[in-house]
């Protein structure tokens, strides 16, 4: 059966960004070194790249689509990543404000979904299409997940950074579970891999 | 030249102890499992095990020594590890507490010293005789001497654990360069050691 994964990039102190989060720096301060890893050392972290793209659906929270500040985005705001989105397939954006979906270049559309995890989790399943399903964040939502039992396997890639306030990923998560499955190193980034529950 | 060390043991969600410390529950509650791989594991962790214990000294926290709870120990009150130690080296105790040095079995000699952090060291670099110093604990000393750039070697064996609450290692810790120097796991715990500055 297809997994329920979750990739985070979190600091040595587990933000997965830093403090002062805004439309302008949606990372909050410090909050980009976090991501070194991706982009300065691509091909040495490949197999991890692959691993966060290699889903058939995503699920992500509303401050992953647009910016933290606003309960409503601008009419014209079509998400961070330019017209052509990395995923290449349905992505399930967690938030009240309705919205037809929207259709991007290269595979990605964005459905906008206000239910209960779970039924998002099935819907996403069924889009899949026996792929995994990723949940992409931001941490409020991998949290949500978590709590619930809901992540098979979880994926943190700890950057060697300190951001000294921020998001934390794991407050209040609950009792958790947790299988090492792998772990790997580079300059830039550690990778731990857990199995969950 | 030698080295300055720190191994801590963090659980996942970063404590290096859980809730309520006591007299009884040194480590908070649920602490106690941080510690499984050294236990459980202890052929397959050998290699870490042994740099704990390489160090020619060692510096440590009060609460490393006696009970969180008083500010002066019993008179009677020898440590946590019996009458032989598994340090077999000089360990000096940060404290206000004036008290004689306490020779113990196969080498543990406890010196308790009221000096600024920067002496203690001096202080144990002398004793360790070319040999490594290392920080021992707990979480409040090692930021202290991690904030003061005074450490250059940080080791985290992280457990697969969820503490949810308890004493943090790396909060205000303050900016730290830090780099991957190796990373290695096994079923109960990921090892991960930086160069510090």
């Amino acid at each position: 059966m297809s997994q329920v994964t979750c990739d985070l990039t979190v600091s040595l102190d587990g933000f997965v960004a830093g403090p002062d989060q805004s439309m302008e720096q949606p990372l909050g301060a410090g909050g980009e070194t976090l991501h070194c890893w991706q982009f300065q050392e691509r091909d040495t972290n490949a197999a991890e790249v692959a691993g966060i793209l290699e889903a058939g659906a995503y699920i992500m929270g509303r401050n992953m689509f647009a910016g933290p500040d606003e309960g409503v985005w601008p009419a014209d705001w079509r998400g961070w990543w330019g017209e052509e989105p990395p995923y290449h397939a349905p992505v399930f954006v967690l938030t009240s404000h309705a919205h037809e979906p929207l259709v991007m270049e290269g595979g990605t559309t964005f459905h906008f979904v206000n239910d209960p995890i779970e039924s998002v989790l099935a819907r996403a399943r069924e889009a899949a299409g026996g792929k995994n399903v990723a949940i992409a964040g931001g941490a409020s939502t991998a949290r949500q997940f978590l709590a619930a039992g809901l992540i098979d396997e979880l994926r943190l890639h700890v950057a060697p950074v300190i951001l000294g306030g921020g998001e934390r990923l794991l407050d209040g998560v609950g009792e958790l579970k947790l299988e090492p499955l792998d772990v790997r190193g580079t300059r830039l980034v550690s990778h731990l891999r857990y199995k969950v529950g």
